[in-house]
């Protein structure tokens, strides 16, 4: 499993992924999920990956690939909206599908992946998709601006009460982070180190690319600070008048 | 969906279920899924239930009727010991299993139940139990002394965080009906009425069987507090300082 999460607000993009990988819990490793190409000038794509590590490998390295050998096909750098990034991915998703996905099924395995793909290109707006494994999509609106893939569920509920399209940057980050606590004490197939990438509007480039590992303080006080608030406020909740008649051991 | 939550606490057991059924998002009905039986004077079950209404229900079916039809074939009310009940139950499970499961299969259907067995025959300890639906089980214990059954993962994290032995029963009902608002509010599969059962321990019997509803004054007030005391603690964590440099807009 991995954890990712995009979140495309009025301030800008953020996008923020775990990198454990395990195939059986006897094999965990660790790797980045999250990519950001801004090797042109006029435009910043992000991609975060989940699923079979093998098949997102092959779409990023297949993207990489044709960007460094460019003949004339389309690359991220050459299409010219992120309407035809998020198709370009999709299509890659499916060269790959076509490649490996009869292998895999000889072997019991699904084709399982899913992709966030977010992104500005300059002048035109910023855009956020969820890329299928299938290779189709849909993107983030004004109503829900985010859009989270692999164990998705322990954190939702924070982020479902915190992030509106005007939540600032800042916010969008530590609510992630928190987000990514939730998950991380739930499900140990999501894990540090987290990869943080931040976009501002109109900026064109990632103006924060952060990786916070276990030693990280800033992340440990988050934990902490969180922790002591959850267990304070619990603490404070009004006691149930009906459940005043439980005995008291 | 459903979300079912059973607890084994020093001071008693606890027993939260929703009770929303669907076949489909067009087909959406309310059905208890929390029974308790208590006819006998010397001990009292509560079982949870999840999964497929039509097995869940024809296993508690089948388990009452044994008890009113009594002639000597073991009944929650006969058998010696809480492990006892545990195997009925499984083999009650196991018993539709046989009836039901090729015919499902014709349809395309899996044979998918999960239930939480929990209780105590005076003399002995409160033992609690997750039935799986091959029938087998597992028991709490003093690590775990919990277990969720259904939609468990948007309302895992506070349990975590709360929940261990020692915790009141007033601190574990409170602690279930926030696990539950967080559920229902990421997942419309799970939804109110929500049904509380309070067992304290060698009381042989629940002193609350309490139905939360949807104009509950207390659930409506927990609610609020918890939300917006999860707001207050987020504004209140720390800034990351290497996120400082994100442009304000």
């Amino acid at each position: 499993m991995s954890y990712c999460l995009g979140m495309r607000l009025k301030a800008g993009m953020v996008f923020v992924s775990d990198s454990r990988t395990n195939a059986g819990v006897d094999s965990v490793a660790t790797f980045r999920k999250s990519f950001v190409f801004d090797g042109a000038p006029d435009r910043v794509v992000t991609i975060l990956t989940a699923g079979n590590l093998a098949i997102t490998q092959s779409v990023i390295s297949l993207l990489e690939e044709r960007i460094a050998t460019y003949n004339g096909q389309p690359t991220l750098y050459s299409v010219r909206s992120m309407y035809e990034v998020a198709r370009l991915v999709g299509e890659t998703l499916r060269e790959v599908y076509h490649t490996d996905a009869s292998h895999l099924k000889n072997h019991g395995t699904d084709f399982n992946a899913a992709l966030i793909v977010g992104g500005q290109i300059q002048g035109r707006r910023m855009r956020l998709f969820n890329v299928y494994a299938a290779g189709n999509f849909v993107e983030a609106s004004e109503d829900t601006p985010y859009f989270q893939i692999g164990e998705t569920k322990y954190g939702k509920p924070i982020i479902e009460r915190v992030i509106n399209a005007d939540t600032s940057l800042e916010e969008a980050v530590k609510c992630a982070l928190v987000s990514f606590d939730s998950t991380i004490k739930s499900n140990i197939s999501v894990a540090l180190p987290i990869d943080v990438v931040v976009v501002p509007a109109d900026a064109c480039h990632a103006t924060i690319r952060y990786r916070v590992t276990e030693d990280d303080a800033y992340f440990k006080s988050l934990r902490r600070h969180w922790g002591e608030g959850l267990r304070r406020i619990f603490s404070e909740l009004p006691e149930p008048e009906w459940a005043s008649n439980i005995p008291v051991k």
